[in-house]
């Protein structure tokens, strides 16, 4: 904030918010209509404004003391805002707004009301903060990168053919939450639906010949995991072990360079060059993302990204090669940046050769 | 569209986006760095604009037949809009926008490449729209009320004291999904967390003595549910059973006026009278609201919602008392406004006592 000559930082989203705060308000990102908003000044002063029914638990939560309710049907929360600001002497401040997430209406209401305010956008300044993880951050990842891949692993061993992905995807709910996990989701394609980026669980029944791919996404304590694994239901074809392997080389020459001061396009660049020496497109123009509160953030792996990795960033590596509606091949994991290189968060099963379901 | 003198409506949210071409893209709800716009023209064009790795689907699934693809990394959502507003020859045109969900930042650019177009907030054209259901939405919504609701019956049968509210979320995870629900959330309260408004499952073992609050909301071809019921392990007490007998009263009152025709806020005053002539101040300002492609909607029902009820709406009663931090009470089914009256669509289970759980 200082580097920016910021007055005061007002977050908006769920997870800026989340990040301000220490807590999530549990319906700020399912209901869009009830806008949490977290207010602080550069000289420590706070306020959280949020909907009243919410209220209780946010001050039982939050670490932000002052809590201001707002009626859901009677009060437009951008005339709290106004007012806050006013309250707290910041009409003719800089305020950092998430221009990226605000909507167009609060900001032209807010606008209008404190015309003497200068609003400065703080997306990257939020990214850039939410970045490089702390401890207790670290810790939580950690957890759930683990959760998340013993429950891939159950989801293999419990694995039977004929079950459905939506069956699939349910042992993998059990085995989230029954381990710790707060909430989870998955995707899950399998044969031609193997051959779609984000495929949600259908009632196709899983048979043999088939690859698999099984991407989980769990939460604890609001911190997300990403972890994929691929599959085929018998034996691989010799096809499909040769694009496996091309993937693993691909991954372990960006594994190569995965440590504190390597610029992260550095890592696209070994990735991407090895799957092409092979013959092979990868399919996203990413070779990962960093995750954390939520499930894509910087630093996304592109040709292009001009960040240099630190210690405490958490991300995924995740290639991923596709022939579209026919099959698709795709692994992912989480690793963290340490001083002396990295550490793999998701390490309970591995998948070097393409795993085997019976 | 014609009444509001628009040329186009453009879509930014998944809701909105979702029910202009009948398909939800699946990053679009978690990634909001991937931008997902319809274009919608008073005479009858239409495009959508999708990041290239959700275009495969996209063009399979959508309504409409022009997709168009951008790099997420590499081009500017607003940019391309821009050029396809500019292509469909509507740069002076008067252009419907989601000013309640649309970015700032992307207003911003947009208004200033488009100097000559006029913009129009769309939010209440969309709600107005979403409002009243055709029979494939009604469909989809009864179905996936029927299956919550069975979801309920599955929890309390497979009940056993001890288990933790996150099995009991399993239980109810593995029932959705086994009779053909896409997804599902829910939240549990049990003990003194039934007294919080919306309690994500947490690791707390349920006991002898304790009210259970279940909330589930299900997804069936991006169609919500939201079905609530309450249970005490053993027996309730008599206070208990004394508020839950005003809450089925007051819903009762309220239900005898479920039918077209009907202003929403007559439901919210006969709920609350009867509530207050018994000593229960209702825990929410609402007796329910609208569902369909998202779980809250219109029309809201509080003591202000200008809405008479039309045939084809779908909403939620939710009565709900809670004493903060010790106990709440709170039962929710989905009623579909008929011609002649209400449909109750989930109607599997009844609460009508409080539920006993062995």
């Amino acid at each position: 904030m200082a580097a920016q000559g910021l007055d005061a930082l007002i977050g908006m989203s769920p997870e800026n918010v989340a990040y301000t705060i220490g807590f999530l308000v549990p319906s700020h990102p399912v209901n869009r209509h009830r806008r949490t908003i977290s207010v602080v000044t550069a000289d420590g002063r706070s306020v959280l404004i949020v909907v009243s029914v919410e209220a209780p638990l946010a001050r039982e939560r939050s670490a932000i003391r002052d809590v201001r309710a707002y009626d859901q049907f009677k009060d437009a929360p951008m005339r709290v805002l106004a007012d806050c600001i006013a309250e707290l002497g910041l009409e003719r401040g800089r305020l950092g707004l998430e221009l990226d997430y605000m909507p167009a209406g609060d900001y032209l209401q807010l606008s209008s009301t404190l015309t003497g305010a200068e609003f400065v956008p703080s997306r990257e300044l939020f990214l850039a903060a939410r970045m490089i993880k702390n401890e207790v951050e670290i810790d939580r990842l950690r957890r759930i990168a683990r959760i998340t891949d013993a429950a891939e692993a159950a989801a293999v061993e419990r694995f039977q053919v004929g079950m459905t992905e939506k069956q699939l995807a349910a042992v993998i709910t059990d085995a989230v939450l029954s381990n710790g996990g707060d909430a989870v989701r998955s995707n899950i394609g399998s044969g031609p639906r193997s051959g779609i980026v984000n495929p949600k669980p259908a009632d196709r029944a899983i048979v043999q010949g088939d690859v698999v791919r099984i991407e989980i996404l769990a939460t604890l304590e609001n911190h997300q995991s990403n972890v994929t694994r691929t599959a085929v239901v018998g034996e691989p074809t010799s096809e499909q072990a040769r694009i496996w392997n091309v993937l693993m080389e691909a991954r372990e020459e960006a594994l190569k360079l995965l440590a504190p001061g390597t610029p992260a396009k550095l890592l696209w660049q070994a990735y991407a060059s090895h799957c092409r020496s092979k013959g092979l497109e990868p399919t996203l123009s990413f070779l990962g993302h960093g995750i954390g509160l939520t499930g894509h953030e910087e630093p996304y792996l592109t040709a292009d990204t001009e960040i240099i990795l630190q210690p405490g960033t958490v991300l995924t590596y995740e290639p991923f090669f596709m022939v579209p509606g026919e099959m698709g091949f795709h692994i992912e994991d989480m690793f963290l940046v340490t001083d002396g290189g990295y550490e793999l968060m998701s390490d309970v099963t591995t998948n070097e050769s393409l795993i085997r379901l019976a």
